[in-house]
């Protein structure tokens, strides 16, 4: 797998009429309320708008967005066309998967317009689609050419949205190396657009570096960036909390448990927490679920070992984590320890 | 793109316990009927028949067959799943494409059980599904790790078929070189079943030196694996004849052309084709078609380059191929001189 090459720029690049030709742009429909994206989104001839969000992703809708993105390309050769990918996660999981599967592979671009996917998932050549009961089973490692992280994009979302996306920014820095999570914490009295918008890039970079050593996930490597995302996930099935808030929730109880295991020092904890909740990550407890719930929730997670186990990943210090394969036994002890259930 | 693991045997290998377990065996139900095939077949677990044919391919009936194949596999990891297709190209292409997506790619092991597909689709990577009208427009590049040329499979196909394939051996021989022209040419009075058995081993390797240089159709290599094709697809087209047969018409025409252009000396073209009519590949003609007909289904095809021209692969000797750009007219020019047309 090749990486991406990783643009970050002010605005939308210019439309060259030449390009537009050879290009499919497949693009959340949401954007063209705002009469710059539209006029921009306009100047491609061949274009699908499409509606963000799981039901996108449903392999059962597939056939009828092939037919439509089939008839749009059919002229274009596979060596010249491009799929440009406007949107958030599921625009781009969904056009990924495209583009890896139309006539056999073609070139790909991301510019993503939340900032979750400009952090996260645009990155690192995953694609996917749902066939419902099954989130995410089926897909393709096919990295975009280009990912291009547009400013004027990405602040066109509701502030609000910044200040979610700032745990995976976290995780990345505190997965990836003292220097990072140095550089991530000192910039003082920023908001969390600047902070995203001054650490995005690095933050990808990062990504990128656990992705080269296990590109098609077959020695676990990349599952460091679970980091967060076991626990995570469950406050996000339970409690249907955003994905950033869950996540944020979730790098609290990997610190707490990496500090009753020992893994992690009194001191090195207490400056983590300290840092993160100056950014906003509120550390917050919900009503309490049963154990039970928990469980299902915890081992149904696609990535659970299977035997009642799971590999969850702990923090030492900022860019040394350490992933053992814990029961879900232990796991619900310490969530219980945490506050977390009855 | 690695290579696949080639394996020639004498009857199909046994089935482990353990193996079986965590493989998912997608057949042609046909080979159903042979009492020792069925009772190998059922040794797995987990197993889906299919219907061959085009029809399998569709991409409208790909959400139906892939939600039985998530219910078969959902408690196997990716790391340890492997889809194993036995079947002819149908089976092998819709599989493949499978065996692709499935959990963002698992093992796959081709049993072909055809001369095309033990000689010519399996090998090379290419995965497929229809979305009619478009035929192969969506699909990937993904090998098989292994794939094994089981005899007593491939000889359970009815006799004449054998003959029928003989022009795909042919064809990859004349690419190859002079010496595999010479060995496939040297085995005086062998049945057109043992001459397939004898040299396909050789003809996948030699498939395989091709697509190596050029494994996802960048950068035109692979087009000489074309040679009898462009012909080919219009005789298969009109006359509804066998693809076998119909390769083997667009040999004669490859090699009619390319003495007439002079590529081919008058000595080595009479070699070639009293080779080729002493291993059974009839030259014959059929009621003529209209020029507008062959226009249209040549240009049709999906190799055409467009703007009324196609790539043609012409022959200079066996091992030496050309591949030219020709207009459809002069195509059709020389399909008038040879017969074919009113």
């Amino acid at each position: 797998m090749q990486p991406s090459q990783i643009q970050q720029l002010k605005c939308l690049p210019s439309v060259t009429e030449l390009a537009a030709q050879k290009t499919l742009l497949i693009y959340d429909r949401k954007l063209e309320a705002k009469n710059e994206f539209k006029k921009w989104i306009y100047r491609f001839p061949k274009k699908m708008a499409v509606s963000a969000g799981e039901k996108l992703k449903d392999l059962n809708a597939f056939p009828q967005h092939m037919s439509r993105i089939l008839k749009l390309s059919a002229d274009i050769s596979p060596q010249k066309l491009t799929v440009i990918a406007l949107g958030g996660g599921s625009v781009g999981d969904f056009s990924g998967f495209v583009a890896s599967v139309l006539k056999r592979g073609v070139r790909l671009v991301h510019i993503p317009s939340t900032w979750l996917a400009a952090i996260d998932s645009a990155h690192g050549g995953k694609t996917a689609l749902n066939l419902p009961p099954y989130k995410n089973q089926i897909g393709s490692f096919y990295a975009a050419e280009k990912v291009l992280l547009v400013e004027e994009v990405l602040k066109a979302q509701p502030k609000k949205l910044a200040q979610d996306a700032l745990a995976e920014l976290v995780k990345i820095a505190l997965i990836d190396s003292a220097d990072f999570w140095r550089v991530l914490t000192s910039s003082k009295n920023k908001s969390p657009e600047d902070l995203m918008l001054k650490n995005l890039k690095r933050a990808v970079l990062a990504k990128w570096k656990v992705v080269l050593r296990d590109p098609y996930e077959k020695k676990g490597v990349r599952h460091v960036l679970n980091l967060g995302h076991t626990f995570g996930h469950f406050i996000e099935g339970h409690y249907q909390l955003s994905h950033g808030r869950s996540v944020g929730l979730g790098l609290f109880f990997a610190l707490d448990w990496s500090l009753r295991k020992k893994i992690l020092s009194a001191n090195t904890y207490k400056s983590i927490c300290e840092e993160m909740e100056k950014m906003g990550l509120i550390r917050q407890n919900f009503p309490k679920a049963t154990r039970q719930k928990f469980t299902r929730l915890v081992l149904q997670d696609k990535k659970a070992v299977g035997g009642k186990k799971v590999r969850f990943v702990f923090v030492r210090a900022p860019g040394q984590t350490i992933i053992r394969e814990v029961g879900v036994e232990a796991m619900s002890r310490q969530a219980h320890f945490s506050g977390w259930l009855k």
